[in-house]
Order: C-alpha cells, then structure tokens, then sequence
C-alpha cells in the first residue's frame, strides 16, 4: 500500500522547474482521511462534488488545427542558461527532462543548438548535392529524396557538450541544465547508403562531409563505415516534417554520435578518403586531454544514466514510497541493465527497464524507494550491451582531467537532505 | 537506380490535403538533368547558388518556448468533415494520416472526439473516485497518481467508428476521412490493477464503469479481465502531459479496445458485477446487424490496415519507382504480415514491416512499385498474430450488412487511374 506524499520543485527555483501539480500538492495534504470518508459514502453514487467543467459544455471541436499543451503546463518549456553563451545565435536551450515521461521527447521541448539561428528554408529551394569521389554527382530536392525508400527508427540525440558544465564542480542545480542536451524521436527518412549507392560512391573513399544551409554552413566530418550502416538523411521526426529548429526540411541523423555530427539543413555531402578538419571541428566537440592536447574526432556517445524524479532543485514533501526514474542510454547499441543507489554508490540495486529496449535509443528505468527521511545520495549507472560500465565523475578525470568541454557521460549524483531538499552535488 | 517522380495530391482537395513539397514538384519535373551537369561542374566546390539563408544569421534561440510545425506545414491540420455531426461540442476532427510518417502520432494532429466539448479542468482539483465492490474506496489527486509505480508504453487509438462512412458507399475521398479516427502514442501512466490492488477489489467483481468529468459525463464499461491485463490510467502522451482534448489531466487507455472505452477526464471508476448498460453504451458505439438487432459491446477493434501513400486525393505524376507505405494494426496483439494487391486483390506481395513490432500498436509497413501508367487498385491485407486475416468489405458485409456505422475494419482500396489520380472506391 502507497502512502500519500509528493515531490516538490524547490520555491526558488519554482519558475524554471515546478510542475503546477506538484505545486499544488501541500494544499492538498493528508486529503486521504477525508477523501476516503466521502468516497464510503458515495457508494454507487454520483459524488455529490461534481466539478464546474462537469455541469457544462466545453470547448467544440476546431474546424481544423494544430493543438497545444494545456496552459496549465505552460512552465514546461526549453530553456536557455542565461550567460552562457555571449550571442543567442549561437547557443542552447535545454530540455526540460524533470518534467518528461517515457522515451520519447516532444519535438516542442526538444533541445536546440544553433550555430548561426535557424534559417527560414523554402522546401522547394531546398536542394541536397552529393559529389566528390562519385561516379555520378547529383542534386536531388525535396521531392525526389521524399521519393526513395524509406525507414523509421527511434533514437536520442546527445550534444557532446551534454553535461560539459559539471567537468571541474558542480555547476547547475538541476537535470534540465545538467543532461538537458538530450532528446530521443522517431525518425523517418532515406539511409544515406540508399544515396551512396545511387551516386555510385568510390570504394576507397573513407569519409564524407555533410555540411548544412544555416549561415554557419556547419561541415562535419562522418566516416564512411557509419554512412553505410545507420546513418538517414531524415525528413520527419515524432510523425511529421522537421521543425525548423530541427533542421526543416532535412538533416542528417548519425546514431549514437555526438549531436552537432547530424547536421541539421542538410544541403551538401562530399565523399572523400580523408577527415576534412574543418573549423567547426579544429575548435569545437574536441577533448581538452590532462597534457594539454586536444582529442579531436570522439564520435560515440558513451553509455550514460540519469535519474529524472527526483532530480536537482526538487524537494521531497513527505517520506514513503517514491518511485526513482531515469533515462539510460549508449551510443554503441541496447542499454543492458541499470543499477540505482541512494547511498552515494556503496550499495546498487537493479531498476526495471521499461520495454522495447532499442539501440541507440533513450530506455526509461525506474526503481520502488522507501524514504525514510534521511539524507540519500541518489545515483544511476548504466552498463550497456557491450559490457561498458558508466564511470564515476572521479573515474573519468583521471583520464580526461577536469578541462574538458565535451563528454561528460559521468555518475551524476543528487543529494536528498533530510528535510527533502535535491540538490546537484559530486561525491568522490 | 530511382527516377524522378512525385504523387501529387489532386487539386480540388489541393487545401485539404496536398503536401506544400508535392504541389511543388510540378515546377521541379525534369531538374535531374540540369542540377546533375551542375553538380559535376561543382566537384569539391561549393555550389555557386548559396541560397539566401546561408548568408545571413536565423532566428535566435528563444530564452524559452515551446516549438511549433514549419509554416511551410501549416496545410497539415486535424480537420472536422463539414456536417458529419449537428454540433461541434459533439463531434470529430480526423488525423491527417496521408501526411505522417513512422508509427508516433504527432500529439497536436491526433484525431479527437468530444461528447460534449473539452472541459476546462484545473489539475489541482481533480480527482479520480474509485469505489464500489471494493474494501477501502478513495479519492485521488493528482500527486497521488503520480506517485504510484509507472509504466510507458506505444499504443493506437482507434475511434469504433473510423471507417464507418463506407459502411454503404464509398462515401469519402481521402484518407484522412476513410481512416483518420486513429493515432498512436507513447502512453504513460499507473496500470488498473495496481490501482485495483490498493481499494482491495471484491474478486466477484465482473466489470468497471469509467466516468469522465467532462459535460457528457460519458461512461463505459471495461470487462474487469482487460483491466487487471492492460488498462492504463494514462496522464502522459509522447513524453509530456496529455493536452486538454486528450483528457487532460487524466485518461484512461484500454488497449485494442474501441477509443470510447479509453475515457477521457477520467474521474470516477466504479467496481461492479455487471455491465452497466448506461444511456451512451445503449445508443452508441453498437452495431446494427442484418437481422435488425444491434449488437452490443463489441469491444476489440479486429486487425486492420490501410495505405496511406499513395491515396485518395493525390495524383501520381510521374511513372517509375514509388513506395507505397501504410499502417496495420490488431486490438488483439502484433501484426504478423501485411500483404498488398496494386490488382484488387488478384496478386498479393508481402510488404517490409518496420520495427519494433509492438502490440496493440501501429506498424508501418513499406512495399517497392513500379508504376507503368496502367490503371491500378492498391489494397492492403493485415495478418495478425492470431492468424485473422482482414476482410473484403464485401466478406464484411455478408456477416454485418451494410448499415452499420461502427467496427468497420475491411481492405481499403485506392483506384489509380493512368492519369495518375488516385481516388477511393470499393471493388467485389
């Protein structure tokens, strides 16, 4: 039997992270007794309380539309971290993981990073062109690639610089601003191989760059081993086109690669036999090594947990039973198991993963807790199908250092005092 | 290799249901030539006509916000069918299913039915009765509910009336109207029979009555063996909170049952022991048999499929490659196969299924086509994991007979004439 109590958002940081229900909830404190007593007498009956919205017609159905989230929900939103960067043009807002349920991320809340700003592209100016170690180079648009078999696949998407703040302290309160540089859709488009063979590719070409029509013209480098296996030039994402702030109307998806590899607005691929070093990729999404190098081309997205509820910046009213929940995920295929602790990593217990596990995809994992009121310290760690064991944040600054950007994939670690408060904290 | 080509919807329904990248294509007929000289003059150049927004900055990342379709896609709506229903608290507006992609429903097109409106309900006083045959009857909030165990998962929702106007008649061109009553979502929530477990169920209890709290109070009866299996009490849809015309704060979901039965602002469930026979359950949602009776309770939505591209409405404007895709589903589990006929049924060829198959879920299905410019008949033909095959209308009609408005689950056939339109009619 489940004891009522909740989880609340702490009041300071109420307007970026609360759920109005949660909100709600000290109001609504110790309603079993009384609830329970109507309900007795209610038996077979209408409960004599019927709400307002119950005793009068509501709003019709639209001629036509798109709908919205209700207004009550109106706080969940993606969110910039003021300050971060010095232009918004190039810049981040962040998903608000908090406030999510399942897998699947609304494309509304989906995680932006923009180099340039999202352009405004004309569908039928849109123009792809593969060249380079081809035998015939082509320029197909809209209607030719949305003409081409097609396959839909559910995966995240992962900036590199997920979690990027967290290298040398604690540095945001909550799971928004600390793993909010994730999504995870259903994507349907063209497998680049389709594209590779109908161009007639080189066999000795090795890598490919995929370039975008922002005013950034992002290029990156994709190596050719990952063209031919997973990689779609992708048209729709959760069902319909591309949003603008996806890269409407055509991206590139690199499964399990670090984000700003599925170039958004796709408009170029060039096959070639070498990486092409381009800016973007001298100066960005490389690994500041502890001697002073830079690791360039990381590509996979290591496996990696979080626990969602409760997270940073919420607070936990009452003890009992609360359900832990959290999203796992590896780039290099199926999450095999999570283990949860609340004691800092001393013991681990393993959480359920909610079906279909699917690779390269976000798996939901969820854990039955008793909180008794004491301090906790509430920890997720992954293993995924390849064997690979998620590191502690210490684990991995003995080989990463604490300079890095990119990569995090670490523990993170939410501290539970004993009057309920979850903040971000690092422990050793 | 593929040719050019496009489908394009037809022009008279041009409002309701082209696609803005296909209307386009008509300019396009014939780029492949000319782009493709262009594209080998530009071997490892940069193409010399750098749109416009590549040379300038986009819009910036918004500080929050909740992102929007492309206007470019605005054409892709729900849509009501103009005097299907006397009043627009009580009627329909239908998913616009020639224009999706994958399985996921995008939440702000999926297809809605109201009783009596969308009710206007604040989730901090909502409450969800259980009572009845049970030991303890309670009250819920909202924070209760949330705090009970979750689980995640992908089902359809099909209205029991989709497909009902061709009962007759082919009597609607696209398949927005033949078929629209249907989406599919992630689905998050507490299972029933947790639910049941805490008020202590009388185990002679037979069947549930759901209540909604919107104007209607609409009701139905769930056989107590699905809810203690499947059912979901559901505050969740693709990852965020249900939206108001989907039941917001609180549904239930009755997988593979007809979409009545999976009520919307749900408030009040009652344990019984016999169906309850209320006015809603006695008017609708029956089927009228031959013989003059009506049958009731006809809960399982049988397997079904249609092809959603190439449809009613567009027109095929280029010979060559096409890939017909489609959906298929069973309220009774996985589809096993989908066959399709471009011959009305003479020949029939097994189609690609997409994965994951899940059950009580859309499956997307995929099948090559070369179209020579003949006169065709394109159908679909479900097989679901208990071997039920999807019926002929005519097949269908033998058994119900033509005046039925509801459970009509029979091939659907698109006729494409050689001047390429594609236009619903049924065949013997």
């Amino acid at each position: 039997m489940l004891k009522a109590g909740r989880i609340l958002p702490a009041p300071e940081l109420s307007l970026e992270t609360r759920r109005r229900f949660l909100k709600s909830s000290l109001v609504l404190t110790g309603s079993f007794a009384a609830t329970t007593a109507a309900a007795e007498a209610l038996q077979r009956n209408l409960p004599p309380n019927v709400p307002e919205w119950s005793q009068r017609l509501g709003t019709p159905v639209a001629a036509k539309g798109y709908g919205d989230p209700s207004p009550y929900e109106a706080a969940v939103q993606r969110r910039i971290s003021p300050g971060l960067t010095r232009t918004q043009h190039s810049s981040i807002s962040f998903t608000p993981l908090q406030n999510l349920f399942g897998i699947i991320t609304p494309t509304g809340v989906h995680f932006e990073r923009h180099h340039a700003g999202i352009p405004d592209i004309d569908p039928q100016q849109h123009r792809l062109m593969i060249h380079g170690m081809v035998k015939q180079a082509r320029i197909y648009n809209m209607d030719d690639l949305l003409r081409f078999p097609s396959v839909s696949r559910i995966h995240f998407i992962e900036c590199g610089a997920n979690t990027g703040m967290e290298w040398a302290n604690v540095a945001v309160p909550t799971v928004q601003y600390t793993h909010g540089m994730l999504g995870c859709c259903e994507y349907t488009g063209v497998p680049l191989a389709t594209l590779l063979d109908e161009v007639g590719y080189d066999k000795k070409a090795r890598y490919i760059l995929a370039e975008g029509a922002d005013g950034a013209a992002l290029t990156r480098t994709i190596p050719m081993h990952m063209a031919l296996d997973d990689v779609l030039v992708v048209y729709a994402q959760n069902g319909e086109m591309l949003r603008p702030e996806h890269g409407y109307p055509l991206r590139l998806l690199v499964p399990g690669v670090q984000g700003v590899s599925s170039v958004k607005w796709l408009r170029r691929l060039e096959i070639g036999d070498q990486a092409w070093n381009t800016r973007e990729e001298a100066l960005h999404y490389i690994d500041l090594m502890p001697n002073g190098k830079h690791r360039q081309y990381t590509w996979i997205q290591e496996a990696k947990s979080v626990i969602t509820q409760p997270s940073g910046g919420q607070v936990i009213l009452d003890r009992g039973y609360h359900e832990i929940t959290g999203l796992a995920w590896s780039g290099r295929g199926k999450v095999k198991r999570v283990d949860v602790s609340v004691d800092g990593g001393k013991n681990w217990h393993a959480a359920k993963l909610q079906k279909p596990i699917l690779p390269k995809c976000l798996t939901r994992f969820r854990i039955d807790w008793w909180w008794k009121g004491e301090s906790a310290f509430l920890q997720s760690r992954v293993i995924d199908e390849t064997g690979y064991v998620q590191p502690s944040i210490e684990q991995l600054r003995k080989v990463r250092g604490r300079l890095s950007i990119y990569h995090n994939n670490a523990i993170q670690t939410w501290r539970v005092a004993s009057d309920g408060e979850v903040s971000n904290v690092q422990v050793a």
